[in-house]
């Protein structure tokens, strides 16, 4: 893995080549999703089945595009008990994390004849897309339904691609029915969507939807934004290990091609104050890469998106390690606690060697949906707060609006609103009339 | 104002209308936006000052871009010295309202070498957009800038259009003054939004863009989101007002006309169970609208979007209130508090008959920038949570690892990934290679 020094120049460089893996670099995309989205808003279902047939080569119609209970219990048939058992554990961490994200609604009587207050009420209608395919996708079924469940969801619809024979993975329909997902529909893709934004005959209107896609599916979600709303756009997964010399060089490598292995668009990132374990890295990995089973991923990846970085002080490491905003962060260094007090932009931070980032994949309980490509520095991860809305509650008596009404009157009338000046009026004059 | 009875069809087609006021319904503006955008990107500030020159008639140039302390001071002499007072007093509210939401950090160390937590960091630099025009909009500005101040943003950069003779409204300056804003832009429309998501010579990028516009820049937050992220798409503005036969006729008709003088696709309905009500509204309507300075914006917003709706009983009127989940609601009836408890989509709810809506847009404290047209379902008001962002943080011991450590491995096997089982496993065997 190259070795590369930090300076303004070489930092511009690197920071440009990690945005050319982000989905808003597919634009040329767009046009065909617009159509997509088009066609399944005017056509509905009749449009989703075609589109089904000529992408996922699977003949789904209304009588089949369900899952249906026989089918879940074939899927249970197929998946390992230990494996099994192993989700139960994670859906409780996951479970146990996200109901300390859980806010209540608050409300401020402090001030004679005054309620001011927020209502949080849950979403009602969520829609949750699962990646179809080979690879599986457990423990982002887990991550997307669970803070839902926790928030209070009324309806959480989930649509996932089905293969050729119009199945779907079997992994996929045990862990939603372990989140406590009932409803489940054999279609992905921009057109799947599509019908969540806007419903068709098959598959409801939804109020927010979640979940991981292709770039078909980011785009998409990024189209349909403002009709309902999205979690957030995914781009491909990165880590970024922050280190001094104090850190296990084997520990680091392992944790860096554990990123890499995801897709050719990963990144891995090391940035470290010293060249001694840099070195050490770069040998560590090496004597790895032969006997990880997807060998050719990663070196793709660690090619085009890899980076040994060397700071000339923990400063600038930090300086760095906050500008790439990266969707993992480890710190591994003398007092990574307190290093952390330092970071502004991470999805998610793993402190300490033994915090090994895919101890969060799975079984930590913090959700494992992160922002991405920098987008750390103003999206969060997916959380309750993504299954809740908040409304404003204000509450005065007439006692309480007497005191302020000639105010409100005068600021009304400066900004030329005559009518809202009238609606404050009337309530204490009788007579009044602008 | 016309009269209807609720029904299914008539429930149907008042939605379908509300929903033509809708930005989405306007892309065919994108192309020019997205063109604009385009522009800007690849050709900075020489673009930003062509469309100043273009769309405002105004010769800006980097020389007088930003607005400077004399413009400032200037603007100071220029607002009367009342209005500067209430403004005060509407900044005190609005900061101690929004202090309120502040969420902390927060930490579980209830477990035994395991450290789980949620970091809460303000978003380094946001953007805050303010129409310009012969408008004001002193409220807006501190409604869009206290919440970021109260967050903790490091900097707050505004952009606004200026006059044909390159001027800024000097309430629009005391206002930012006020709220503690001291960067500000003089460009607008969607080259302005452009600018802040990816930065010319003048204007720096942002990370995050609040604030309303017109159709233009609510088509550009929509294109640069995901490059930056933006707090909504605000749609012309709303009130539903849930009364029963108890509520004061006068105050209800008072409310509708203040909402629709806004412009003429606001949006002023009435859900009542009481005819007569509904008919004494009417009347109290026509008494009031010729007084008012607003009265043809006014008139052709009612008859295009305004409705006396009459529900067969309080279940029913409620159940259309969730349906049109308005940006304000205002609630008149025997028992209000309890009725609350039954709205699930509103932006601000007031609540009782001395808790008119313009009390909200400038001096209870909640904000003003509310979900509009719908989205209430799924946005929430403008608030602190808007300005910060999370991270997760893990922290494991070795003994906390080792307890779950088989599991992670089984669990990243059975997802087909050998190099995440792997960075778990080599930190309890020395000699481990998958």
């Amino acid at each position: 893995m190259r070795i590369i020094e930090l300076n303004e120049t070489s930092k511009k460089n690197i920071l440009e080549n990690l945005l050319k893996r982000s989905p808003n670099q597919y634009e040329a995309y767009a046009n065909i999703v617009d159509q997509i989205i088009k066609d399944v808003r005017n056509n509905g279902d009749k449009a989703l089945f075609s589109y089904t047939k000529e992408f996922d080569k699977a003949d789904i119609n209304e009588a089949n595009i369900k899952v249906t209970e026989e089918e879940i219990k074939k899927a249970y048939q197929q998946v390992d008990n230990k494996l099994l058992e192993i989700l139960r554990k994670a859906k409780k961490s996951i479970e146990e994390y996200h109901t300390k994200q859980k806010q209540n609604s608050w409300f401020d009587a402090s001030k004679e004849g005054i309620i001011l207050g927020q209502k949080v009420t849950p979403i009602e209608k969520v829609g949750v897309y699962v990646p179809g395919g080979k690879a599986a996708y457990l423990s982002t079924v887990l991550m997307d339904v669970i803070p839902a469940k926790v928030a209070g969801v009324d309806r959480i619809v989930m649509v996932t691609p089905p293969d050729t024979k119009g199945e779907v993975y079997a992994g996929t329909l045990v862990a939603a029915s372990e989140a406590g997902v009932t409803e489940i529909y054999k279609v992905g893709g921009a057109q799947a969507i599509a019908a969540l934004a806007f419903g068709t005959k098959s598959i409801p209107k939804v109020d927010k939807i979640v979940g991981p896609g292709n770039i078909y599916v980011a785009l998409a979600k990024k189209a349909v934004y403002g009709h309902v709303s999205i979690d957030s756009i995914a781009g491909p997964s990165e880590i970024l290990i922050l280190a001094d010399e104090t850190a296990n060089p084997r520990y680091v490598a392992a944790d860096l091609l554990s990123q890499a292995e995801h897709d050719e668009l990963a990144s891995s990132i090391l940035v470290t104050t010293s060249r001694k374990l840099a070195e050490e890295v770069s040998t560590e990995i090496n004597k790895f890469l032969e006997s990880l089973s997807r060998r050719d991923i990663i070196k793709k990846s660690l090619d085009n998106y890899g980076y040994l970085l060397l700071a000339k002080n923990m400063d600038e490491a930090i300086e760095v390690t906050n500008e790439i905003a990266s969707e993992h962060l480890e710190i591994m260094t003398k007092d990574p606690f307190m290093d952390m007090t330092r970071i502004k932009n991470a999805g998610a931070i793993f402190i300490g060697e033994y915090s090994s980032e895919p101890l969060g994949d799975y079984m930590a309980g913090p959700n494992h949906t992160l922002p991405t490509n920098g987008t750390a520095k103003f999206f969060s991860p997916l959380s309750v707060d993504d299954f809740i809305k908040k409304s404003s509650i204000i509450s005065y008596t007439k006692e309480a609006l007497e005191k302020v009404h000639k105010d409100i009157e005068a600021f009304a009338l400066s900004e030329g609103l005559s009518a809202h000046a009238n609606s404050i009026a009337v309530r204490f004059d009788e007579n009044y009339s602008n």
